[in-house]
């Protein structure tokens, strides 16, 4: 089967988003209702049509990346768009469980405790069956006034995380710094600041049983390679194979055959997710190939590869061993 | 002939940077007197000796970026030593006329006008015989706090670049922010984000005649090229080619072989400049070919391309005619 690690709920009915506005303005209207086919017709034509379309069989899926914006509000509000964005999720996986599984958005709030995202994180995953969580390195929305993900502040998710035995996504979200576009800028620039993070800690001799996925190809990191494995050498770090990619693993949304061909070529493929983040980024066909920039298994099909069946399907179901034994109990 | 474009001083005098804590510490001691001499030993076994190695004729030579730290100090501060920095590339540059020429650090200051820069550039071009300047688009040092680069506030620097007809390297310096490591993080999303800054905004459309580079092989750009050409379709904006690479170019200090590959296969030849920034960020030797992984000739000369010589040589003295001027002086 095809498991596509990295789908975010883009096309949520447009009063979720116009409830979030009137949070954000102070008014507190109750949260609309929506129906089972109100839902249906969010996803069917889109994500299903183009899964079905691509032959993906699932998509681990996760409230707007875009929209978490956890620089906006307090940790009150931040709670509470979480808590509806993740309730939401729930709906859809309910609907279409054989399509979809969740993920949830954390209610992080910059300077707040990370603490504070432990109960919604158990809440998704023992109550909402979700399978991981998605973590905003930088909770400023691009000013970057976290501490670096290797500091201890952050270790009480982790814990919990590796309690509930899920992992966490590396995903910022909206941009409030006019420097970084959000998608163009702020996400893979996150992406190469998390991995060098960890290149400079010790968070995996930590906390070895921690899982991190790093979306979009690993941000620079590839294509940079050979930098970054100077860098362990220079920091005298152990070589990257064993000080981060025992913990860290990169999905596939790199929208053109070079990249996915440069990234298949320099990282073990034990390391890869398939992933295409479709309906998000990049929505448009690209004019050289007539196909979707985001259409990802067209790249990965396109590689003379033995050992395809494991970015499909055996590493997500690795890194994601609740959604290993939800399968499993299907017989899958 | 074979141009280095991008090198720094990064084996300047231990005095000078000494000079540099004590003016940063507030005592103002007079800059330290160098013979002749002792300014050879810093260069003789270092970079002439790699170039000699590596059969790189020349270095367009500019101070350490990571020492520029703009962020450190105020407007005073950083015009005194960008002059004391950019008249030490002289020297250099004036004891080996043949293998350096020499580019200049700006005197910038986070929240100063970029206007203050302009009479610097002026002195290094007009009096020094320098070929262009390396810009910092972050000078507060890992925060973000100036404005995009396509911003009206940066452009008398860039008509002054334009008047003179000189290029500028987007280039920052040292992090002040925990989250960015300098050299594994700070300057590759520095790079990504000023390509996406130009995707965005419409600065060349404004100034066609402004030459830029972007280093390290434009950060995270050639690597998720096809999500750029998805975002400028999104954006509404021309293709990257007509929009942005008619004006912007990118140096191949990128560590590895597979990703100098991916460079030159997505990117179109005559936006590529040599670029090695040896004895810089990443020094040692890589185990799994045995050469030194800035040794970016290698790679280079691994391609199988029949224009290597426009990388080599023509494209570097296109964007720095100065530099032609001085070699076709010369009669090379």
């Amino acid at each position: 089967m095809i498991i596509d690690c990295h789908g975010h709920y883009t096309t949520a009915p447009e009063a979720h988003t116009e409830w979030r506005q009137a949070q954000l303005a102070g008014s507190s209207p109750d949260y609309p209702y929506f129906s089972d086919d109100q839902l249906r017709e969010t996803v069917a034509g889109n994500q299903l049509r183009m899964m079905a379309e691509r032959g993906i069989d699932m998509t681990i899926f996760s409230p707007r990346a875009s929209a978490m914006a956890h620089h906006l509000g307090d940790d009150k509000i931040s709670a509470e768009w979480a808590r509806v964005c993740n309730d939401l999720i729930k709906r859809v996986a309910d609907l279409y469980p054989e399509q979809f599984v969740g993920v949830c958005q954390l209610p992080q709030s910059p300077g707040v405790p990370i603490g504070n995202s432990v109960d919604e994180l158990e809440r998704c995953v023992l109550e909402l069956g979700f399978v991981g969580c998605n973590l905003n390195p930088d909770p400023s929305g691009g000013h970057w006034t976290a501490r670096p993900l290797t500091d201890r502040s952050w270790y009480p998710l982790y814990e919990k995380m590796i309690e509930l035995d899920v992992p966490a996504m590396i995903h910022v979200s909206g941009s409030d710094n006019p420097n970084f576009h959000a998608i163009g800028a702020h996400y893979i620039n996150a992406d190469t600041t998390a991995f060098m993070q960890f290149l400079q800690g010790d968070l995996f001799g930590d906390l070895p049983e921690l899982r991190l996925v790093i979306p979009h190809g690993g941000g620079a990191v590839p294509y940079h390679w050979g930098r970054y494995r100077g860098l362990a050498d220079m920091l005298g770090k152990p070589p990257l194979t064993e000080h981060i990619m025992r913990n860290v693993h990169f999905d596939t949304c790199v929208y053109h055959q070079p990249g996915i061909d440069l990234l298949f070529g320099v990282v073990d493929h034990d390391n890869l997710l398939f992933g295409s983040e479709m309906i998000g980024a990049v929505r448009g066909i690209d004019p050289t190939t007539g196909h979707y920039f985001d259409d990802t298994r067209r790249y990965v099909d396109a590689l003379d590869i033995p050992d395809r069946d494991k970015v499909f399907e055996h590493n997500v179901r690795r890194v994601y061993p609740r959604l290993d034994a939800q399968l499993t109990a299907r017989g899958l």
